[in-house]
């Protein structure tokens, strides 16, 4: 039986040991999640995002440090989906380690993906459950890249910052189209070099591209932090995602944004945003715990030799997956209509 | 009933009508691939992967090209999982059309992540089988970015090449350590630029760090073309990465590169290695789609009302997705053993 107290109370051993259970898919890490999952909620998630080159890991840096001078603690989560193989710690640990250890209200844990996407997606979202449990105000969930594993993983968060710096070159500018979508805050870090207004510009187009309802908002200076001229009611306000422009490594323009961040975290209380997030990111939890679940259960029964009978007939051009995963299925459900129906 | 007979004998417009019907998800296209499927088997695969800014795009134009004056026909088939909203065509279509279109030897199609990225690769991945059973010769598969979706989709194929350029930044260097790993061929395009034998050399240092048993293949020059000094049999031979320097947009490098290409399909052949990446990739397959199956099978049944309940109940905190999840598969399976008992 898995006590829970020692990680509600803070006890940062039991924390780390737990983390490392869930990274290694250990049994134990279930009935440990089952205990902490009702003490979830509280925190504060945020998804950090954004093409390498951005100065995302500095950011991160910085924040924690501007929330720990705030009072809150933070947990930081560096994910790393681009690194299947390696596991290796390209996310600038040392920079971290040098700046925040030994502040125990801080709390830093690399992840790298050893299998499939889908379980670290799956370990991400277990130890961001963890943490929350643990009781930490903001989690920090970086990723490294701009793809789509980057986006899912972020998307999971409640505020997902987008991170840009100028002078990435244009592939990096078309990659971004994507995730603007997903952006609550955009960043244009590394503001200070000369380019950066030209970034923040084709930003800010791009921006108006993707929500066209804001573009009569976008004439004025900080139209992004202009209120709307004719507000609509608190709980049911559009958020147009503000630009906010960082120089990470001097810690310039962090405040600014730690305010803004705030402020999406009220805007998604007020309107509802938050509950609908939530549902959204539970709902596609639970599929996806049900898919794993099921197949464990159909294997377990049919044995390995109807399922290996199957690939060899599909090795053979005999069968296709999709009609062999069917025929495979079929009997379980057959099986189970027929008691039904007996009964 | 589906008739295959079209697309078999290589009518263009009903290949691309099954494709669209593919990305839509139709429930027709799920027939037509059953049709298809016995066709398959017979066309090189090819992933084409590297970070943006690496020029995979115009390689894939070029390999294409010197395809078609050897007398192959191909598929270019080019995966934008990081544009999973917008679907924009961001992979330099326009430059690819002016240079191939009007060529029925070749066949291009550009594909964005709609939804998620399983379903991308489930795509993906028969829109491959469509093409192969069509005839062609070469399927390039071209992905953008570096990422893990990008490396999921590319190491579905039979020979994977990695794209790199010089001067993309210490970030863009980091990631590709854990591209390196699946990769068969290593391409470093823009080889005219002043720091390409920097890249050339911190290449074939990453390189010699992941395939250990290599390193004392790389002393002499063109270490990557010289036999083994010490031959294995031809059926077993390892095959080292080799690394081969282009310049896409003047053509250069292009025709040792497809020499070398030829090289590593005939090395799949003789080791054994083909059909050990067909039995993987089938094996795959056949899990993935008897996930869907089985959860389509599980809500078809339970329907709305049992899901809907549970999921309350998490976002209530009274259960977690795990135990959720665990305890709708139960019902399906007590119920079953039940029936077993019985009879």
């Amino acid at each position: 039986m898995f006590d829970p107290t020692p990680i509600l109370s803070g006890d940062r051993r039991a924390l780390a040991r737990l983390l490392t259970r869930i990274e290694n898919g250990a049994p134990e890490a279930e009935a440990a999640l089952a205990a902490l999952f009702p003490h979830t909620g509280r925190a504060h998630t945020l998804g950090v995002t954004g093409p390498p080159g951005s100065g995302k890991s500095s950011l991160v840096n910085e924040l924690a440090k501007a929330l720990r001078a705030r009072g809150q603690t933070v947990a930081i989560v560096a994910v790393d989906p681009s690194s299947p193989f390696t596991g290796g710690a390209i996310l600038g640990d040392r920079i971290r380690m040098r700046d925040l250890s030994g502040d125990r209200g801080v709390f830093i844990r690399s992840m790298a993906s050893r299998g499939a996407l889908g379980g670290l997606a799956r370990a991400t979202s277990e130890v961001v459950t963890a943490l929350d449990a643990a009781g930490f105000d903001k989690i920090l969930i970086e990723t490294i890249g701009a793809g789509q594993a980057e986006v899912e993983i972020a998307r999971a968060a409640q505020t997902v910052l987008v991170v840009e710096a100028p002078g990435l070159g244009d592939d990096v500018q078309a990659i971004k189209a994507g995730i603007l979508e997903i952006a609550d805050v955009l960043v244009v870090n590394k503001a200070d070099q000369p380019n950066a207004d030209a970034a923040v510009r084709a930003l800010r187009a791009s921006l108006d591209l993707a929500h066209p309802a804001a573009r009569h908002w976008t004439d004025g200076a900080h139209h992004h932090h202009a209120p709307h001229p004719d507000p609509l009611p608190a709980g049911e306000a559009i958020w147009i995602p503000p630009i906010v422009q960082t120089v990470a490594i001097q810690g310039k323009g962090v405040d600014e944004l730690l305010e803004v961040i705030e402020k999406h975290r009220a805007h998604l209380q007020a309107s509802g945003e938050l509950a609908r997030r939530e549902r959204e990111r539970l709902s596609h939890e639970l599929e996806t715990r049900l898919r794993d679940t099921l197949l464990a259960g159909l294997l377990a029964r049919l044995g390995n030799g109807q399922l290996s009978a199957a690939l060899e007939r599909v090795l053979a051009r005999e069968l296709d997956p999709t009609t062999a995963a069917r025929q495979l299925a079929e009997r379980f459900k057959t099986q189970d209509s027929n008691s039904k129906l007996e009964t």
